[in-house]
């Protein structure tokens, strides 16, 4: 593996702190060095700091890149997408425009279950081809880490190869049997049973978490807590689809359970947010899938400031937020969710990481975390948050290796 | 000039009719051609059609672009933009994300203001080629037409050099001297004073539109039909920033003085959206500008169902809208507007158009119109508003030549 040295950048922004996650104040810990350099050996950062302090006596064979123009920020993290579907929805997303719910579309037999029809008469040859090209879309805005979910198989034998083409396109699985109840099951609890005995046992060596919408008319608070149980006896992690529409007790059952994260929280209170607040449970803030349905923002503002844990993730899917983009995520944190961009930044960088258990070795720019990094091409780092829908990311590297490039505009 | 054969494409949409705006239901009016072709011939279009029309006498050396996959739309007109500025509001905006409201840092000389030194400080031909480094990133989201507005000068040189560097750039000029009062003058009436004796006159050389900022605190709806009835004598076109923050008399002004568009509206009721949709003046939508300050969406859908004529826009400026993408702003229309995916595509292009008053040569993908052409990597060519954020613009082709291609994701 060739060592990398990216010299005379602009700035190195990267959140603060050796490892863990960040809150309360310490949310907006954003380290930012000027004319800066890094160098990066065996696919792993050797050093940061200023051009000044780059010692001469490099080994010879160095790739350079010339960082002038240019900003670096830790590659991103996308913390929870549903990246793994075959078909699109956009009849769906055409519909909606006219007028139509989310719900109103899913009780006509649209929303998640034309996902699963398309998801199902797909080859897990064919759904790992579709994982990696949306990886490549994810990649060329900047996002070096994914997280993929199953979900939208609820059978056995599909369940487990959305759970392999994830892993596969190098996303890190999380099984999500549990999203819906499909046709087939009369009722929730005969699922749950299912999913329990015939997927449980083979998911559990795939996944790394499992998953579960816990909403009105899909899964209850205590359909949710026996299948969460059984999982983490499997040895998963847990997480959970929280209070997109009602509150029906997912931040509750979430402490209860010591779960890694809830994730939506457009419907949460002010009580809830008290009660995540004071927890070790990350919230998972998906503001694309918000604004995509035109549903109100979760109250971000208020639980960082009660120094609740908080990360920002796409939540890319076909169906409610067809968006891979975290820095457009970074856009809405910063004009939706009255974030400042630092606290963006470390919400999908060292936070993120930490939701998949990685905070020691991604989501930073540090000696001895991974080489994942994006040059942005601006002035200011925080050109990657304030330019709206822009093509900011230069350069895009993994482990050391430049995978994504941005080339000229014009030909 | 080659000739240029596009074929095997998957859709080819347009908006419907010979010339001209759509309004009322005719607003849906997209025609969809599937397994089609684009014959194009000095720079125009010949001929549309499906592959099985397309005759086999071509003349030799045509160009050929290899169209499977892949949706054609007509080039993107981008009716209202402040493209040529110099500097950026990067602190602005993470002052914002943190809580200042807009009329706050306008008010502590931050805004507009800010811009206005940034721009008076640079020459025109930096000016000039910041605007085609802005064009370069319009075209890589499929813009082919753009309009560019003056107003970061407010004096006599600057507004000029502007305007140059827009008609340098390929834009569309709009002298929007009336954009603030500049602190050097002691109130509006002066200043429109000196604009009209020292600055019309060479102006109205250049621009083919002028603009003023109806809004509390800039200039009153007195002070604007003075400078736009002077602007009109000189043979410019009118267009107003209206009702952004307040209804201030802009949309009746509009009417009165037969202007061709008022912009923006956020603030606009019932009563005005009424007023407008009676008239031939369009209302121009900029819902990347209402997004990026947070503030209430314009009532699109009233002004649509009403019979009004609408149009949509980016505002591309540092400070309240840093966004060049009009496929974001179709997804904004979609999501945030209620308007349909074809509502959303003619009123970015051939209604776009009409308020550049070229809806006879552009907009539409039609014979005898100019050969700009977008081409989508999608199977429908709604991914242009479905996929959020997204990169969905493969190709783009002004005039029958491909001036933008995006390569590969992976290097």
């Amino acid at each position: 593996m060739t060592d990398l040295l990216i010299r005379d950048l602009a700035q190195v922004a990267t959140p603060a702190g050796a490892a863990g996650p960040l809150r309360g104040p310490g949310l907006r810990g954003v380290v930012v060095i000027e004319d800066a350099y890094i160098l990066c050996r065996d696919g792993r950062v050797e050093s940061v700091g200023r051009m000044g302090e780059l010692t001469s006596d490099l080994a010879g064979g160095i790739q350079e890149i010339d960082g002038r123009g240019l900003c670096a920020i830790p590659g991103l993290v996308d913390c929870h997408t549903h990246a793994c579907f075959a078909g699109d929805r956009v009849n769906e997303f055409s519909l909606r425009a006219g007028g139509a719910s989310y719900e109103e579309l899913h009780a006509a037999g649209g929303g998640i279950l034309s996902t699963v029809r398309a998801t199902r008469a797909a080859e897990e040859e064919e759904l790992t081809r579709i994982t990696v090209r949306h990886r490549g879309w994810m990649r060329a805005h900047g996002t070096t880490t994914f997280e993929g979910k199953s979900g939208y198989g609820l059978d056995r034998d599909t369940e487990l190869s959305q759970l392999r083409a994830v892993r596969a396109a190098g996303g890190v699985p999380t099984w999500l049997g549990a999203h819906t109840v499909p046709p087939e099951f009369d009722g929730a609890d005969a699922y749950v049973d299912f999913l329990l005995a015939e997927v449980l046992p083979q998911a559990a060596t795939i996944a790394e978490a499992a998953d579960v919408f816990l909403e009105r008319g899909s899964f209850d608070a205590a359909q949710s807590r026996r299948y969460l149980r059984a999982c983490a006896e499997a040895g998963l992690a847990l997480r959970l689809h929280g209070d997109q529409f009602t509150e029906s007790g997912a931040i509750e059952l979430a402490v209860e359970l010591e779960a890694r994260s809830v994730d939506h929280l457009e419907a949460t209170g002010l009580e809830g947010v008290a009660i995540l607040a004071a927890s070790d449970v990350t919230g998972v803030l998906l503001p694309a899938s918000a604004l995509f349905l035109g549903r109100p923002m979760p109250p971000a503002r208020a639980l960082a400031d009660a120094g609740g844990l908080i990360a920002l993730a796409t939540d890319f899917n076909p169906g409610s937020a067809f968006c891979d983009s975290l820095p457009f995520v970074l856009s809405l944190a910063c004009t939706q969710l009255h974030l400042a961009p630092e606290e963006a930044l470390v919400a999908a960088t060292a936070n993120a990481a930490h939701v998949l258990d990685r905070s020691g070795s991604i989501g930073r720019l540090r000696a001895g975390f991974a080489a994942d990094i994006v040059l942005l091409e601006a002035p200011d780092w925080r050109h990657v948050a304030y330019h709206l829908a822009g093509d900011v990311v230069h350069t895009v590297i993994e482990g050391g290796a430049v995978v994504f490039r941005r080339t000229a505009y014009s030909v």
